[in-house]
């Protein structure tokens, strides 16, 4: 029982809990439980695009090495301190869940490398964790080409491997911008995908009508799969670097398809028009993407500093746009992620992240500390400190 | 006495504290003092665009209630806010000063509204929190003309008895995009400035090549009335929307005229080319810009954030490239506030913060709290809590 809560409606309620599950929102009543004190309840926050393999959380700090700012510059500078890493994936990864948990992040989306260098050593390290926190927290993973396929050999079997191996979706890289090869990337991909009853997540960094260009084929692709609510495509740098209407021509396109959009709030990059993509029935869902790693010194996992960052980026100011932030990172990436139980209601998972805010604007444009995570009814966090 | 820091060159020292300032830097002993355990020591931070009177914060969530996106509905709703107002602005603004402290900054530069509606009592309000704070915070004062100056009559004289009663600079904002009237606008500041000895500090939201037309003109007005190193230009969002070459060119405009340019990293405008105005030798300084207010829902004042902002939205990633984003929250702005005394060095005022980091770039990237905050020898806010 867990007295005396607000729920982003802005009622006061008292949450019965059985069996892990909420069994009512009665009205508040003195009695025995966790007194909330008025505090804000929120359903769990959901990460639908992180690294945990690529993270060098808990060690020393390690500077970028990239030599350059290409992407292919940071593929590079990645591959060297991959091989120097004095710490396996198994432990920074844990390190890295532990805070997203204890920053109320109950559900994820990691992407992890395959490529000729790693083969599936990094999927296996993220199995383990996966298997490690179950219960506590639900891992989907993505087999991520990080190297390229096409222009990297090996790569399309070891993908194909890494799903049977226990991988949920298969990931994609810039088809022309890395590989070169638009048709040869995303017809091994696809095929995979289709073969194995996979999901597909795409990185798309490539921009202008070229980007573009690549989105379509992706989308004529999963109508021809029949993939509409299995695939998505992170980043889409492109939709905020062309024409409004072309951005809203390829968002009918992608709504038609059934095609997700990610964005984690680029710093420098364009960014996916997401009001834009919303009004034309595109599902929109954030991630924190790297958090210090061999790619960015940034970046901490917290899924409300996210939505702060989203919507400081998408000009967000008013409470319905914060609102629309706040769902970038907790029922949008739960539809995508296909969580069942998500949210605050009757019959689902006890799932909630209690802070001190009035509203849930405030709590995206303040990111205050979390007073609690509730997993299945337990506390499993406090203060921000896993308990 | 300070023991056990580490600075940020690397080294280990003791810092020895008299009449609070630094007497020396000496390798580690045992003995009595503060035992900082090998913490890291950075200067104060330096807010150097902040809003004292607009700030909302320590007031009920406020949701923004601007009609549309422009800034003049922006200034329409403000104007609306501040009518509405249950709480003086001394209490708000005091709110944010003490926050800032806690965080570390110990000097900033706010403007102040000064307008047709409010005449001086918002500056007469941050007169006072200044006073207040004398001695813990060191507040200079723009009259900033937020409803613009040509088409607000009564605003020129307004402006300037606002410098007589105590402001330092003159604001301004958009002489075309706001008052329609480039030469009607800069005459009057810049006029009152000379007359006055204050300096100049203003926001310049104009995009593109007519906000690059802007900038040449304050340029040529500062040079014409050698205000070399007593200009600044806010947000200068056109520095960021222009051809390379022209960027190019107006930095050497910039630099030669000795106006600096200040950047709080923006959301969705575009941003100054950060290295390349520094590269032709001109001043970038950063700071909060809004916080809680009917400007913007976000912002919290800590300046080790801003420096991530900035970093984040100039694609930053590289060691050197953060300890720069350092320098736009600490040297910098205390260079353009003229505060001769500031700095890790012998003989200046022992004011510094410490951090559970092991570098400048690691503490801009993960923004720690602040162990201690140190003014002039005393402890002044612990663990981010003023003691």
């Amino acid at each position: 029982m867990f007295r005396n809560a607000t729920l982003p409606d802005g009622s006061r309620r008292d949450i019965t809990v059985a069996d892990g599950r909420i069994t009512s929102f009665v009205e508040p009543a003195p009695g025995p439980g966790i007194d909330l004190g008025g505090a804000l309840v929120l359903p769990p926050l959901v990460d639908g695009h992180i690294h945990l393999d690529k993270t060098l959380l808990g060690l020393p700090w390690v500077p970028n090495q990239a030599a350059g700012n290409r992407v292919a510059d940071r593929i590079e500078a990645e591959r060297r301190v991959r091989a120097g890493r004095a710490v396996a994936e198994t432990e920074t990864g844990a390190n890295l869940v532990k805070q997203v948990l204890a920053s109320g992040t109950l559900h994820m989306r990691t992407h992890v490398d395959i490529d000729n260098q790693l083969g599936l050593k990094n999927l296996h390290a993220v199995l383990a964790i996966r298997e490690r926190f179950r219960g506590l927290a639900t891992i989907e993973i993505v087999a991520f080409p990080q190297s390229g396929i096409v222009r990297s050999p090996g790569t399309a079997a070891l993908l194909d491997e890494a799903v049977a191996a226990g991988a949920d979706l298969v990931g994609g890289l810039d088809p022309v911008g890395i590989d070169g090869d638009l048709e040869g990337h995303l017809d091994t991909i696809f095929a995979i995908a289709s073969r194995r009853g996979a999901g597909i997540d795409i990185h798309l960094h490539d921009g202008g009508e070229g980007g573009i260009a690549e989105i379509d084929a992706i989308a004529r692709r999963t109508k021809a799969l029949d993939l509409a609510g299995n695939v998505a495509i992170s980043h889409a740098f492109a939709l905020g670097s062309v024409p409004t209407d072309l951005a809203a021509r390829t968002a009918d396109t992608l709504a038609a398809a059934g095609i997700a959009i990610m964005t984690h709030g680029p710093g420098a990059a364009t960014m996916p028009p997401v009001p834009l993509l919303k009004e034309h029935g595109v599902e929109v869902f954030s991630g924190s993407d790297n958090i210090r790693d061999a790619w960015s010194p940034f970046g901490n996992g917290d899924m409300l500093e996210r939505a702060m960052m989203v919507g400081y980026r998408a000009n967000f100011r008013h409470d319905h746009e914060l609102a629309l932030a706040f769902e970038l990172v907790t029922a949008a990436p739960a539809r995508v992620l296909g969580l069942a139980d998500y949210g605050l209601k009757v019959g689902g998972t006890a799932d909630f992240v209690v802070v001190d805010s009035a509203t849930v604007p405030e709590a995206v444009a303040t990111r205050p500390r979390r007073k609690l995570v509730v997993k299945a009814g337990r506390v499993i966090a406090r203060d921000g400190v896993l308990v």
